[in-house]
């Protein structure tokens, strides 16, 4: 007996593949021929064309049959001779995986002709033509999702008769948006054309006064796209019994898409050196990423941050068939300690104390989101489910987190799987500063409770605007149902947010500054406002640090102090200049600085603080098209950028890709030198009419993020 | 900046430990004499004796302070001079792990004297007496549970001065189930006798119509126990920001009982094959296995099965002081595909169809229950909690099982964390027999509701019966509150077991058997009831096969058929003869026979099918005591067997242990030849009076479960 005794081994890959006989014997039948009729299998047509245009997948660059469950597709097969419904006993099989097993629906018998009987998946003889039947077959609504083989088996008195394993007839089965049974219908057909359909996305980026975009090409129906997704699924070991389970397959999707634990898809790198790989900042899109991941048979590809991560989990959960969105949440909290709370503790001297400050606001992060029914919850928790796959904490022991349902979380119903708490806690947080002494003792200075989860937003359906979604995660601040909500989180454990808050100093400070490009000088304003009857003299330090887009400080460029007096009940303002020459040395990734103002109240000896997050806007990328885009026609596009910096830019990587035109195209530049111009022209022949995305993004160690994106039609 | 920007690497040892300086002079002070008061510790009583018994922690064979959360302790510090509350700045330092933070709960501060403040731990000063201050210490009721260090600092202008690290001082901080303020407060003083303090406790196995019994030694108090228990938290890297959390402690513990995954405590094996180590039939207790586990740095001990999981868990679990209970299910279903049904599959000759049949019924499983309130869930589902460390399933990716609320359990509201639909299925499924012809054609023949789940026992508090709990987790079977909970259950998810039942046969067939010894003869009695008025001419056949306890067939040692006549409305028995040469030659681990009679009346072709399990009674070992065992006095205690079988017994192992009076004493026999007996003499002087279970084991290849248990009283 093996050593799995009491657990079984689950079929765990949808490449490995069995192979059955192609005759098989009745035991007894001995060597003598068939005394019942029957008849031979010439050919199966899958009619690829006719059901991937019907079955909504006819954009799929695959050659395959593409179905989606629940609805009925029809293939043709010739006899020899024609067909009898009431002698020929005839079934068709299909199977996926190396140990198919009708219990656990990776093999699926359909009869036709005289054996028949209910199974999972329905068939029926449409039409006979000579000698050829059309069949209809329809997948049940929670099948399996992966690439099934096909064969037509005839039985006979002595044995079955099965035609030889073909994978021209082999074809894949999808979730069906389109239909009710299904849980991941939508019902509208605009939210099914955007979150399902559509191959190329807007992500947003830098902060909540600065905001910016980039295009993202998902390419869900790019050639190898899609057996890349299920190789993903194979690489996880994820058992073929749970792939007709969209829950368990967007867990596992959230786990799968980064390589802790499992080897998944990406590697999450937020040190600024990416020498041995591409830079997050550098994608235009996920199927290259996609396809290097499939290429190398599993090999993590080098790097992610939080938009990468979210943009190839999308291009998974679309290409798959579930309606999915890319979400940005400005000022994300990262709570590490689960108590609601993010934590800054300042020096003595208002600078942040990093040994004692572990949690920390992100300018922005990015998730996913998931529309699907859960029969695992009450009903009205179905609908849009968040889902993470970005690593920063481990759900249950591994990095992965959802799906969770929105609706949960604005309601503050956090007892239901998977990860509420999480989720409520990066859109719900509260920021509380501290300042420590040097005796260990700490106290409570300031307590902001609207910063965190001030804006969340997604691409619009069938526009490149925003859509404000905030409303559909937390009720208004301070309404009623707002506390009704976080009373609600609190029964279901969130440890309540019982810390004494400062008392009022009447005095108000905040940070304010214009949105400026990288390079260029600014002032940083400081707003005082006395609401009190006393004289108020403060004296104010202000630190200036990069910042990475997950709010972790780097290096301090700025220390400065002044002194304001303000009279009683009026206002003042105090600026402070911020040059280049201060910034740029220090620069990271996206260009963040983080500015900490710290006040002490000279009269009362009350301190205060704000802080603000300016994002530099990056530089220009320009592309111009030359010519009329036809199908057959060359045309030409030109990416064009000057360096506006007064320093050499080395190792330049520029990539151009657009969705059903081009796949990812790349040139390098050694450098560029200040005030130098680059342009990158290239020839493209359309091979598909419509609308089509161009996008490029240039990319170095010391300039990210520069992007840029041309809608064009193709005639 | 180092690669885990946005995360943080947590503290995951509690063995690793921060060692901080003696002396920490503030910044700018200089190498100058202090100018305020400096008094200097000369020493700290952690008052150890005192603090133990108040603390129902004086059984742990351990010197060190051991307390529980949310009380107080007291401890004196010695001064050189007299202290002054006003004048002097004192704080107590407790840290556990290496990099002690005060947000993170693993670095607390209680401050006496002037500096005071508030703090996650409650101190204050409760006597001073010449130079000696006694200082009352109260931790939190959610503190982490573990060893902590103990430093007093006292505080000047120029510096902190902090006695030295000095284990004499560590304490552990446990659990405290008689504080309403803590999670696992359990309200009757029995009860915590019971879960919490009781050494000792009673298994139940066999099968639901032969239940035996044996005693288990879970020695939570024993020497080493608490560390080795601290230990596997530090090998399976638990976080200790995690540790005050019992939810997580018990879903980690679950997943570090067994050696899957984590390399965790215990190597699961159903082999029949124990060679390389220990066999799961023969261990007596816990602590042989902990201690092991522990010296072995952590290497997975060999081996066990599920009352061993639940024994060791249950060692872990009172250990750390949380009240819990050993669980055993008769009849438990394992079903793989979550489909609420256990399918077995016959072919066509009645014999059980290997290929087709992977899910089982174990006779009996063990799993374990811990009462604790549920802050993450609606308070109704407080109380006991199913965990289940043996490796089963896994859960959400890893080998683990709970905590599950049992009364969710009860009502089918499946959705809540961790597990419901698992247990459920364990206690709730129904058995269908299937019979797959040589087409692929598989039908219905029977459905058995009632089988599984039939009886759900624990340990009685205070004694050694057993206490019937199934009613904790179902209603009576077919009663409104059933089927509301089964609808309740469908609502979660649970698909709907809408298979179509067969019609009713009119004729009813039952299999009976004695309990009867291993190696005896006996007399398989099916029970034939006709309730039409038609004749009925039976075929039945007996297939006969040697069973593990979890359901899985080995071989086949009798295949017999008889026809038997029953009249209209009569019935009538046909006797089957089962001889020890039949079954003998065959048997593995736990002696259990199960039986399939397949019957098909040939007037109207129908099928009917019925099985059962024939757990043999494993032989008599007895324990003797000579003399009256009074403290400090030698007594003497025989463990004898004899060998009624007519064959050798080899490599045979003879274990004895006895909780607070000897460690585990092992005693091996070569051979052991028919009609041969053994004496096995052991000299005990005991160091404790009171009540005391001396726990017998012998185990080799061929006979196993020979287990006996003698409760005496020390004088």
């Amino acid at each position: 007996m093996s050593s799995d005794l009491g657990r079984v081994n689950f079929s765990k890959s949808n490449s490995e593949v069995f192979n059955p006989p192609v005759f098989e014997a009745f035991e007894g039948a001995g060597p003598r021929a068939p005394t019942t009729r029957s008849i031979s299998v010439l050919g199966v047509d899958m009619l690829v064309t006719d059901n991937n245009n019907k079955h909504n997948t006819s954009r799929y660059e695959n050659t395959n049959l593409i179905v989606r469950r629940n609805k009925e597709f029809f293939i043709i097969i010739s006899f020899d001779q024609p067909f009898n419904e009431q002698q020929d006993n005839v079934q068709l099989e299909f199977m996926i995986g190396s140990s198919p097993n009708e219990n656990r629906g990776t093999y699926i018998i359909v009869f036709i002709g005289k054996g028949r009987r209910n199974g999972r998946w329905k068939g029926r003889v449409i039409a006979m033509q000579g000698n050829d039947v059309t069949v209809g077959i329809t997948p049940d609504a929670g099948c399996i999702i992966g690439r099934f083989s096909t064969f037509v088996t005839v039985i006979t008195n002595v044995g079955k008769q099965r035609t030889p394993k073909n994978p021209d007839t082999d074809f894949y089965v999808l979730f069906n948006p389109w239909d009710p049974a299904d849980v991941v219908y939508i019902p509208r057909d605009s939210d099914r054309q955007e979150y399902v359909m559509n191959d190329v996305g807007v992500i947003y980026n830098g902060e909540f006064n600065n905001q910016y975009r980039r295009s993202w090409n998902y390419g869900q129906f790019e050639e190898g796209i899609l057996d890349a997704c299920l190789f993903i699924l194979d690489s996880g070991k994820v058992p073929l019994l749970y792939r007709g389970n969209a829950i368990e397959l967007v867990r596992q999707g959230s786990a799968l898409m980064n390589s802790q634990d499992d080897d998944g898809v990406l590697v999450g790198n937020w040190s600024d050196d990416y020498s041995i790989g591409t830079a997050p900042t550098a994608w235009t899109g996920s199927p290259e990423i996609l396809l290097k991941y499939a290429k190398d048979n599993g090999l993590p590809v080098c790097f992610a941050q939080c938009w990468v991560y979210a943009g190839v989990l999308n291009t998974f959960l679309r290409c798959l068939g579930m309606p999915s969105r890319v979400i940005t949440n400005f000022s994300s909290a990262h709570d590490n300690s689960g108590n609601l709370k993010t934590d800054i503790t300042l020096n003595e001297d208002g600078t942040i104390n990093r040994s004692l400050t572990r949690d920390s606001v992100w300018n922005y992060h990015c998730w996913n989101e998931v529309y699907m029914r859960r029969p695992d919850l009450p009903e009205k928790y179905s609908g849009w489910q968040v889902v993470d796959s970005t690593p920063q904490e481990t759900s249950d022991g591994l990095y992965r987190c959802g799906p969770t349902s929105v609706i949960a979380i604005k309601e503050g119903e956090l007892s239901y799987p998977f990860d509420a708490r999480f989720v409520f806690a990066e859109v719900n947080s509260d920021v509380v500063y501290y300042q420590s002494d040097k005796y260990g003792n700490t106290k409570i200075i300031s307590v902001d409770t609207t910063n965190v989860g001030k804006l969340i937003v997604t691409k619009r359906v069938n526009s490149n605007a925003y859509e404000d979604i905030t409303s559909t995660y937390k009720y208004p601040e301070g309404s009623d149902m707002d506390k009704k909500a976080m009373q609600m989180a609190e029964r279901r454990g969130v440890p309540a947010r019982d810390y004494t808050k400062p008392p009022e100093t009447g005095v108000e400070i905040e940070l304010q500054a214009d949105t400026i490009s990288i390079g260029e000088n600014f002032k940083l304003t400081l707003n005082i406002k006395n609401q009190s009857s006393q004289n108020c003299t403060l004296d104010v330090t202000i630190t200036g640090c990069v910042v990475y887009y997950t709010g972790i400080t780097s290096s301090i460029f700025k220390l400065e102090s002044k002194t304001a007096s303000v009279d009683p009940w009026k206002a003042t303002k105090v600026m402070f200049d911020v040059t280049a020459s201060e910034y740029m040395p220090y620069r990271v990734d996206q260009s963040n600085l983080f500015f900490v103002a710290y006040g002490r109240i000279q009269e009362t000896g009350r301190a205060l603080t704000t802080t603000r997050v300016v994002a530099l806007r990056p530089p220009e990328l320009t592309i111009k098209v030359t010519g009329t885009p036809r199908v057959g026609k060359d045309f030409v596009v030109t990416v064009s950028f000057r360096n506006t910096f007064n320093f050499i830019l080395k190792n330049v990587q520029l990539r151009l890709e657009s969705p059903g035109l081009i796949s990812t195209r790349k040139k390098t530049y050694d450098q560029i030198a200040p005030g130098g111009t680059v342009q990158y022209t290239n020839t493209i022949t359309p091979w598909s009419s419509g609308k089509k995305v161009l996008i490029a993004c240039l990319d170095c160690a010391t300039v990210r993020q520069v992007t840029s994106q041309l809608e064009i039609i193709v005639q």
